[in-house]
């Protein structure tokens, strides 16, 4: 049998330097867990416009669509603000959530005891804080029919659709509902039921899927504005939340960023099994391209190794070794390790990029 | 010249607890300021549909339209939740804000120094905090078309449309500018313009907007994902928020409740003037109808006296006896008045509802 193959694409900004550290790793799980990787690499956003016009080169997609996993650094950057709608860095990721029918994506937050004080909110809200945002990833707003801008009269119209399927709001409920019994057992969804139809549909069809396979679940609703409230007041009165495209998009920023450390959380996005069982996957960090900090050593590259630990264990079937990872990244928070996003008002002298990466490859 | 005239629409739940608290205050400003208000009482939501089969009734409709300011209490309860779509108590409140053109929504996020412990943020990020929340309020996914739940195939889709024209957008932009000018001089506009072309149009006709009219104001633009996180890191940053209706409902959320005090919170819906040049209004609390303790004098009615203290200044013009009120209450929290939804762990004896109306009359 090959070896499990990646495709790395690391993007715009920092995106390229904490997938650095990230590589590394890899080999050290070749090396070291006798588990290698083929690993290919190629462009996604800004640098991929930069070459060939156009944020996602189709072989780039061709091969997207044949790999076991993508990893994913971060797109864009101020240089393409400008750009038109069509061939801005994120329609690149767009594109592969799509053609890949990536549907749901997996956002944990959590508060990582080391960095508890670091949060904007007080210590007892969030210290031990562990919850999963199910987002859906591949409809909704993001890619509904019509869309544009076009003229009536004399003025410009602005239109997107929000447009959900029951299959499409079954899958993602049924993965939720799949992590909450390997979790604590409770599902909360989360939509405008009370305004929007869309909504009502959504509501109707989670229940219908928790009644008929997941009644051991326990399930609640909740309006999106309320579970913003929600988020802020108490988030450990959640266990996994599922939402749809947009709600997703806004609740789980806001879920990272309860926790204060934004530099440290991974996401998995995850599609229909392949031939070889394997879902198919790409694996990115929360967290953006940081223009601000680019090139300068400073990047936190431990949400894109995190990422890594969860191909390990969605992609992989290796949860013992994504749990080694995750351990070795808990060692040297625990032994006061930080770069500079670490620092709180007390300050402190930070390492680097790859001061974290060596860190993190002498704990495991 | 006749009296201001007032419809009271105090709704469901702790709707009519707290509205009476209001009802004595406008009472103290006709005896004591020589300030009469005509005062017409009607219904709205669902002790609207119990006795018309509909959260609105024409008449009440029509009513609204006539006088110079509608004052809400609050609609909904877990008795309607299984209505039909189109009875829903929310429709009551909804078909207000777009028959009377509300299209500018004012949302203050105000931390009350008595009670900045009250937050579950931590004390420096809240402390003083003054932010007003521009909500559009009268199209969006809201009320765009098509909407609804269709089968196609044999499945159910849900369908909602996301619907912005130049003219809504550029008239709660200008309503945004204006306010900054009498606040700290800036607004940040969010949107999803890298992903929603809706968020496209908004971000040009602001910047439109702000060159060609308000160019002394200071403008910049935010991703609503970031804006959610950035309200959580550091709300301290903001002066004037401007955005859609539907981010608009997450954010304000949000952002009430950095504050810690839900309970405090005042809301006014502004439309275009009328013909004796008072803008169309409605005022009303941000919290809900609060099921859980209706009936048992334990809810705040701070927010909804919060709210005429808003009428006052968008309404009539009268913006000294706003700051009066507004100082009523501030005293009445210095001095240590509670209702239960102010007492932190540490607990303490509350106030009731009427408790604290008496208060707040006896600051006066
Ligand atoms: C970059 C952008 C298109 C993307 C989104 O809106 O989904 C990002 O905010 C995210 O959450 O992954
Ligand atoms: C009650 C509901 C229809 C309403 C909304 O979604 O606008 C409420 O959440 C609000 O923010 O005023």
């Amino acid at each position: 049998m090959s070896n499990p193959s990646l495709l790395i694409l690391a993007g715009d900004g920092i995106g390229p330097e904490v997938m650095n550290e990230v590589k590394r790793i890899i080999t050290w799980y070749g090396d070291k867990r006798d588990m290698p990787f083929d690993v290919t690499e190629d462009l996604v956003g800004g640098c991929a416009y930069d070459k060939h016009g156009t944020p996602l080169h189709d072989d780039t997609m061709a091969k997207a669509q044949e790999v076991d996993a993508v990893l994913l650094g971060a797109v864009g950057g101020p240089k393409y603000d400008d750009l038109d709608f069509s061939v801005k860095p994120e329609r690149g990721l767009l594109r592969l959530r799509k053609e890949m029918d990536l549907f749901s994506n997996l956002r944990p937050a959590q508060c990582f005891d080391a960095l508890a004080d670091f949060s904007s909110l007080k210590r007892d809200i969030v210290a031990g804080l562990d919850i999963m945002i199910v987002r859906e990833l591949t409809s909704g707003v993001y890619f509904g029919e019509p869309r544009g801008i076009h003229v009536e009269g004399n003025e410009r119209v602005g239109v997107n659709t929000q447009r959900y399927t029951e299959s499409e709001i079954a899958r993602v409920a049924r993965s939720a509902f799949e992590l909450a019994r390997r979790r604590n057992n409770k599902v909360c969804s989360m939509e405008k039921a009370n305004v929007m139809e869309s909504g009502v549909l959504w509501r109707q069809v989670v229940t219908e899927i928790h009644e008929k396979e997941y009644s051991d679940v326990q399930l609640s609703h909740m309006y999106a504005d309320n579970g913003a409230m929600q988020l802020v007041r108490n988030p450990k009165q959640f266990d996994v939340i599922v939402t749809d495209n947009l709600f997703g998009d806004l609740l789980s920023d806001a879920a990272a960023m309860l926790t204060g450390s934004l530099g440290m959380l991974p996401s998995a996005s995850l599609g229909l099994p392949m031939a070889n069982g394997r879902p198919k996957a790409l694996y990115e960090p929360v967290h953006g391209s940081a223009p601000d900090i680019t090139g300068q050593g400073k990047a936190n590259p431990i949400a894109c190794i995190l990422s890594f630990a969860m191909a390990l264990r969605y992609s992989f079937d290796a949860g013992a070794e994504a749990d080694r990872l995750e351990a070795a990244v808990e060692k040297v928070l625990a032994d006061g390790a930080r770069t500079a996003d670490l620092l709180g008002p007390e300050g402190g002298s930070p390492i680097s990029t790859t001061e974290m990466g060596d860190a993190i490859l002498a704990a495991l």
